[in-house]
């Protein structure tokens, strides 16, 4: 039997330590499955914490890494009507992505919209849906409306600023660093300061007069208390991350008399709870960003499968310049 | 023109202090008005906190105490076709409850079901529909689905108990004393417990591994904590105070990954969103629960106006058998 090249982990710990690479059989496609050939993959933030054992979510080990990624389609099993050979695909998370080939079911895969390049394919699965369901998903926002976000360097907040800036919504960012102002801005972020203890006092100049209802927190802690403090009348505080590692602290009484309200959001929910219909047009949406060059996401490095070690120690840096992106040919 | 006594303050502050015995006017009414004799009226926290400054709420001062309070319409002025001389009325907060009649405009009036005794009418604004509201409008409890309150034993606590027993639905209740244990059992409280910071260890034991997913909170701190930690995935806990004046915190984790959502409730806010006919219909519900016996609010003393100071000491007094009732007549 084939084998293929996978990235794995026999137990959580150090990203860098427990992270090893591993042949593994690849089976023919059996009835109902397909075989696909891996393109690329990203180092999410989700896969560092899956390799440390503090995300949401634990696989069997020995488990391979990575939760999304992109491939094509190279042989078509028996008793499968809708994938062909070279279809862009993405693989089952629970089958990992760090790998050169897998065959799996088709009924896991997802079909992707054929306008994406296969470096786009590979990141549309966490980042650009997490931005795109946070903005859609809590607040009825209408035309103009400003919304405000910590981590705004993130992969997500990147995602935020390009989407909001597409459909005609303004973005408040607050960043760490001085020297990702003018970066942010030229992305299309409306306002981007570095956050300051005062700086939900000057909301209201900003939006003249008309406070965020919705804020996106990936940091916790003070920052998220800034986020609060900068929200309108039943506002609502959407928590994807918590970098701080310090809890979020909500004061009783605008809780009572402001109506804010304290939300979480996880795309893994999304996909379990909506249907297929509703992410693939959201995907579609997507795509079309992607095409007319309004949503871009930076890539750091491409790094080869087999130098997965210094891809995850380059995925550890705080200073980057966009994703490493794990070349899977 | 004849004038009525009133409890006013001029100035917020100590609550026994800033309250004072004061005549004011009370003119005939005029067209649209109708003039109440006021009959009874609770002494709130939410009273105690108008006249401390603390409230959501702040009116121009001098202002009549007293949000809630119920009276029977004396006189009918022209241009009033929906009152009557002898009806059960709720006369507006904004000019105050605590005080021997008003006369206002018929529609800053509600119209309260007969049914109700003056003192079950006296108290039907604010603790009973709390607990209703917050029982209905965040979670479809399904029936024998459990709920989780602290401050079990507080005015509304005590209305959650008797209401959701009512309707066929089980508490959990923590209370910081021994002694009410018994107390609130008989009251239909399903599990009542002194908290404990292991106390949600306990929950799926209790529940019959079915958290709950509505917890009430109006306490904060540490308690809100063991509240949050009790709630099962999709759970929502709705804060409608903060006795502790500890802010409630949030770990990042369970808002994303069980998707737990922090709200707050206002009785104020529902009123001003609601319709009348919403309003009404509840309050007939509320009514035949007095009526059945199902829902008592216990009375420690009533007062009379005169001593209103002495009334808001009491009701001060965390160890009290029930609420302070004025009595205005």
């Amino acid at each position: 039997m084939a084998t293929t090249l996978t990235a794995r982990y026999a137990a959580n710990g150090n990203p860098i330590e427990v992270i090893e690479l591993a042949e593994e059989a690849l089976a023919a496609p059996a009835n109902g499955e397909i075989s696909v050939k891996l393109l690329f993959a990203p180092v999410n933030p989700s896969d560092i914490n899956m390799l440390e054992g503090t995300y949401g979510v634990k696989l069997p080990l020995p488990a391979v890494a990575g939760n999304e990624g992109v491939g094509r389609v190279e042989v078509v099993g028996a008793g499968v009507s809708d994938y062909q050979v070279g279809d862009l695909v993405k693989t089952p998370s629970t089958r990992g992505t760090w790998r050169q080939a897998v065959t799996c079911p088709a009924a896991d895969c997802i079909k992707l919209p054929p306008s994406l390049t296969p470096e786009q394919a590979s990141m549309i699965y966490v980042n650009p849906p997490t931005a795109w369901c946070m903005l859609h998903d809590f607040v009825d926002l209408q035309p103009g409306e400003w919304v405000i976000q910590n981590a705004a360097n993130s992969a997500v907040g990147r995602c935020v600023i390009q989407i909001a800036k597409a459909l005609g919504w303004k973005t408040i960012n607050l960043v760490r660093r001085e020297e990702l102002v003018e970066e942010l801005k030229a992305l299309g972020g409306d306002i981007v300061v570095v956050e300051a203890p005062d700086t939900f006092k000057q909301i209201k100049t900003w939006t003249n007069g008309k406070p965020p209802r919705l804020a996106l927190n990936a940091v916790g802690g003070d920052s998220a208390g800034t986020l609060s403090k900068s929200l309108g009348d039943g506002g609502k505080l959407v928590t994807y991350g918590g970098m701080s590692k310090q809890p979020i602290k909500l004061a009783t009484g605008p809780l009572i008399f402001k109506d804010l309200s304290y939300h979480g959001f996880w795309m893994t929910r999304w996909y379990a709870n909506r249907s297929a219909q509703e992410r693939d047009t959201m995907y579609q949406k997507l795509a079309d960003l992607f095409a007319n060059g309004e949503l871009k996401i930076a890539v750091d490095k491409v790094c080869p499968l087999r130098e997965i070690k210094q891809a995850v120690t380059a995925a550890l840096q705080e200073k980057r310049g966009g994703k490493i992106l794990l070349n899977l040919q």
